[in-house]
């Protein structure tokens, strides 16, 4: 096998055993990039040399001195702060721009050992639909999705095996499931976003893409996301799923559709229990709400980007600032306290399930590159803080990839994953999509 | 009087009337620090020559290109990142660093035409109560309080019109209560935090110290802190306040007593109506939510720099982000839960006020700088997310200035001040303590 087709938890092992240099991986990488670049156009910056030269001194570091991801390559996207690269937020006003400082998120990285590989494509400030350069890890002429578009194509075209990514309506399962990969938003807050662009701000989660789900625990365990208790979770036989399509659903198309339902099918073959559970008319307003926040709280958010250089923005973001949409303090606050009064109910609820199933998106990834598809069926369970998962293994009937995401209650992050680890390997063998090119 | 003395808005004026050039009211509050600074200590960077060569470069600025703010010297709390000076968040982490990057609120402050003055200190992280180098402005044996200490000190001392701060527990409201100035925290996220160093994401709230409240609205203005409605507040005559003690009423001295039944006495001797006000015995656990947040929050956004170097925090940190307290995520989320559910059943409570009045602190600034004082007085509305305005005027036992605040239902900024406004003058004018020194 290629050495760029190991999952982060594959080169690790490899990398510990001596088997395979830090180098060696790295070179394998760029290798790989060079021979797709021009097709999948992921990086906003990657430097080769500095890429190597990290690789090169991860090398030499003595192996009793090694962090516990020592050599892992990890893209970064570029909302987020890196001190050896610049940070650029896919807007022309911060073109060039190098502040030298490392994220939260970044510190921790480097010093479990990562290798800050390079900077991944975003949308301008992750908070637009207009598509980058960046096209679908499977058809140059499809979308990744957005806004995390380059770390979704990058880690499905094997040019790197994890990537950063954030998520303030669906911008981490939208690529995961348009590029058929895992994509991972914790429980909001359970990871530092400090030295991340701010959209909004209680909506905004930092995540992770990945190939596997192990790969994903190898982050949480660095990031120290917990539960309280270890899950009880042993297998998908015997456990009691539900499906929740939330007051979205018809927008869903007929890949979602037919996903949806052969998830469904699999679970069930496979010996678990799957209800319907409707989360009730109270949580109608759920994507409003989360509208609401998001332009309310992205307006603040880009008022010092607005007040400086406005003519740069998209008009989108203007319409945030200027308040377009005419929402009220009252709105506002309406929305905080009417998200914040369902979360512990949709706890409740999704308590008495091993993962509740969900549409990641509202379909295959879409044609074209000028739009990065509608998030809306993301929006629900960012805005309720519930971490979620999106499993990649089903086909579109464009023969695209399409994922479907399993949710928990807030802070069963582990537990989630857990889960995914039992039901991934179902989807993916099963479900007419496989990661393997 | 001397050009140090102006308030932010009596300088402005003086500017744009061209009675005054930047560069001289710059070397006036330079030679007002060169006087005090060795009593007061309340820079982390002062570089003289930066000052002078910004006063400069404004003064040439056209007429007609002049921002709002032209002119105006701000300091900026040392965990608020300025392009053209180091920002060391009082921790030896992060000693010389110097990432060339404005946060968020000093874009918005540099484009309006402000002259960024220096870096005023901060306890480490703005999270311990471990006192810095500065001295309160009116006694060099009295802590000034904290976190925001420098900033409270330098604008008491007459060395600085306006200064940044932020308040997690009380780190506003407490340095101005004890140096005798106005203190203003915004409801939650009302203006932009980024930039500027995490502890609790729910509670972080960055504000404003100055000698006015007209000062204040200068500010609220270029940050677009705006309510619904104009408050048709129009005179303390007439109005109905409250007075609110909160659980933790009795760990209150004689200052903090004092102070607050004068405040109500002048209240009613200006034709207030002021009432008691308790708010239940469902506000009893805010405070204990409040802890359980700033450890947990804390811990999560200290991790990166316990991941690196935590033989260089302090103990108090450590703890937070190794949990010495237990908290589970249980606790996490009852707190989040809770508070959240108590924001709006306050903000109807205070609607039926035109403010309320509540401590600032426990008493005047205790002597001794080893710690900054305790802010427990505060955390309630720093939980409820309201807009908060310590008010000075009044005089302790030992003598030192003592504040009082008053709090309104969250995003009626605007409102509370225009109340302040009005009772400002009136403790300042009657209540034992004025701000010439």
């Amino acid at each position: 096998m290629e050495t760029w087709r190991l999952t982060a938890t594959e080169a690790l092992e490899k990398i510990r055993a001596q088997e395979l240099t830090v180098e060696q991986y790295a070179s394998s990488l760029l290798e790989r990039i060079k021979q797709r670049d021009d097709d999948v156009r992921a990086w906003a910056y990657l430097d080769e040399k500095l890429v190597l030269d990290q690789a090169r001194s991860l090398d030499k570091v003595p192996i009793d001195k090694r962090g516990p991801l020592h050599g892992l390559p990890v893209a970064i996207k570029d909302i987020i702060y890196t001190k050896d690269m610049p940070t650029e937020y896919g807007s022309s006003i911060y073109k060039d721009d190098h502040p030298e400082l490392d994220a939260g998120s970044v510190m921790i990285l480097r010093h479990a050992g990562c290798l800050i590989f390079g900077k991944t494509t975003t949308t301008e400030f992750a908070a637009v639909f207009a598509g980058t350069k960046t096209r679908n890890a499977h058809s140059t002429s499809h979308t990744p999705g957005g806004s995390s578009s380059g770390s979704g194509a990058a880690v499905a075209d094997f040019q790197i095996p994890v990537a950063l990514g954030s998520q303030t309506i669906g911008s981490i399962v939208r690529p995961a499931a348009f590029n058929g990969i895992y994509g991972f938003k914790p429980t909001w807050n359970a990871i530092t976003r400090e030295g991340q662009k701010f959209s909004a701000l209680t909506l905004d989660t930092i995540g992770f893409f990945t190939r596997s789900v192990s790969d994903i625990e190898l982050l949480t365990d660095i990031f120290a996301v917990h539960d309280d208790d270890e899950s009880t979770f042993s297998s998908v036989k015997g456990s009691k799923f539900a499906v929740c399509r939330t007051a979205q659903w018809d927008l869903a198309g007929k890949g979602t559709k037919d996903s949806i339902a052969k998830a469904t099918d699999l679970l069930k073959a496979h010996g678990a229990e799957v209800e319907e559970v409707s989360l009730g008319p109270e949580f109608d307003p759920v994507v409003e709400w989360h509208g609401i926040l998001g332009q309310r709280e992205g307006g603040t958010s880009l008022l010092p980007e607005y007040t400086i250089s406005k003519e740069k923005m998209h008009d989108h973001l203007v319409g945030w600032v200027e308040n377009n949409r005419k929402f009220t303090r009252k709105d506002q606050l309406q929305a905080y306290d009417g998200l914040a009064a369902l979360r512990p109910r949709f706890d409740a609820i999704a308590d008495r399930y091993a993962a509740i199933l969900v549409p990641s998106v509202l379909d295959e990834a879409p044609e074209g590159l000028d739009s990065t598809g509608n998030p809306v069926l993301a929006a629900t369970w960012t805005a309720l803080h519930t971490p979620m998962l999106n499993i990649p293994g089903f086909r579109g009937p464009n023969d695209m990839p399409i994922g479907v995401s399993l949710v928990a209650p807030r802070f069963r992050d582990r537990h989630l994953l857990k889960v995914g680890k039992e039901v991934g390997p179902i989807f993916e063998a099963k479900g007419g999509w496989n990661q393997s090119l």
